[in-house]
C-alpha cells in the first residue's frame, strides 16, 4: 500500500525525525538521524545546538561534495500490520549566513518553520554560530505501508 | 557521550529495527527499515514474509554489486536529552538456500536467532521461498547519546 499525496504531505509536516543519508568521499552511505521541516518540495534540516563534534559536520562536507541525499521516515511497531515508511530522494544545498537576521530569505523561512514545528528550540539554539542549513530539493518520494490501517495511521495520526 | 561496548552489544541484541543503507548502481544510498539479529560481529536480516515487491529485492541486488552497507539504530524523543544513535558499517554477503532445513549452518543459526528475537515469526514466514538472508560482517561501530541519561537508556532499557 502506498500513501496518498496529501497523506504524504501531512506526514512530512508532522514527523519529528528522519534518517538522512549523505555520501562520504569513498562512496559509502553515512547515516544520521535529523530533525527537519518541509515546505513546498524542500526539506530543511538545521545544524543545530544539540551536542556535536566541533568543526564542519560530515553531513555538510558530504553534501557539498556530492549533493545526492536520501531521507527515510518510518514507523516500527511490534504489530507488523502497522509498519510504514517514506523514502525521499533529493539534492542538497548548504546555506550559510553570518547571522539569522541578515540571512537569505530561505534560511529565515526555514528558521520560522523549524521553530513552529519544534518547541524545543525555545530552549536550545536553532542554529550554531554562524547559521548553517541543509536544504534538500525533493526529486522523488516513495512510500510503503504494511496495511490499510498502517496507511491511515501514517496519513492521519 | 558514546555507548560502552557491553551497552552497545545489549542494544544491538534488543533493538527491533534499524535503517539499512545499501548503494544503488548509480552510487546513491537506498534506505529501508529492517529487522535483524546480531551475534558475534554479524548482523542477520532476512528477506521475510512482510509484503514486498515481487522478484529480487533492491537491497539484495545492491549488496551483491557493492557489499558496503550501513545500519542506523536510533531513538527520537520530544525530550532531546534522551536521543541516541548507533551507526554500524560493514560488508554484506547474501546467503541463499533451497530450503531452511538443508541450508548452511549460518542461515540456520540466523533463523533460530531471528525467531527467538521476533515472536511475530510464529505467525508469518521468516523467509520467503527460497530463503534469502542478508549477512553483514560488522567492520566499525560508532555511537552517540545526547546525555548520560540517554546513554543509560540506550544501554539498559
Amino acid at each position: 500500500v502506498e500513501l496518498s499525496a496529501p497523506g504524504l504531505a501531512r506526514r512530512l509536516a508532522r514527523e519529528p525525525r528522519g534518517v538522512l543519508a549523505t555520501l562520504a568521499p569513498d562512496g559509502r552511505a553515512a547515516l544520521v538521524p535529523v530533525v527537519f521541516a518541509h515546505e513546498a518540495g524542500v526539506i530543511w534540516s538545521p545544524i543545530d545546538g544539540k551536542p556535536k563534534a566541533p568543526g564542519e559536520l560530515a553531513r555538510v562536507r558530504h553534501a557539498e561534495r556530492d549533493p545526492r541525499v536520501a531521507l527515510l521516515l518510518d514507523r516500527y511497531a511490534p504489530d507488523w500490520s502497522l509498519l510504514w515508511w517514506i523514502r525521499v530522494e533529493g539534492r542538497a544545498r548548504v546555506l550559510r549566513a553570518a547571522d539569522e537576521a541578515s540571512a537569505p530569505l530561505e534560511l529565515r523561512r526555514a528558521g520560522a518553520a523549524l521553530r513552529a514545528k519544534y518547541p524545543q528550540y525555545a530552549e536550545r539554539p536553532l542554529f550554531r554560530d554562524p547559521p548553517t542549513l541543509l536544504c534538500v530539493d525533493v526529486a522523488a518520494t516513495r512510500s510503503w505501508a504494511s496495511s490499510r490501517e498502517a496507511q491511515r495511521a501514517a496519513e492521519e495520526d
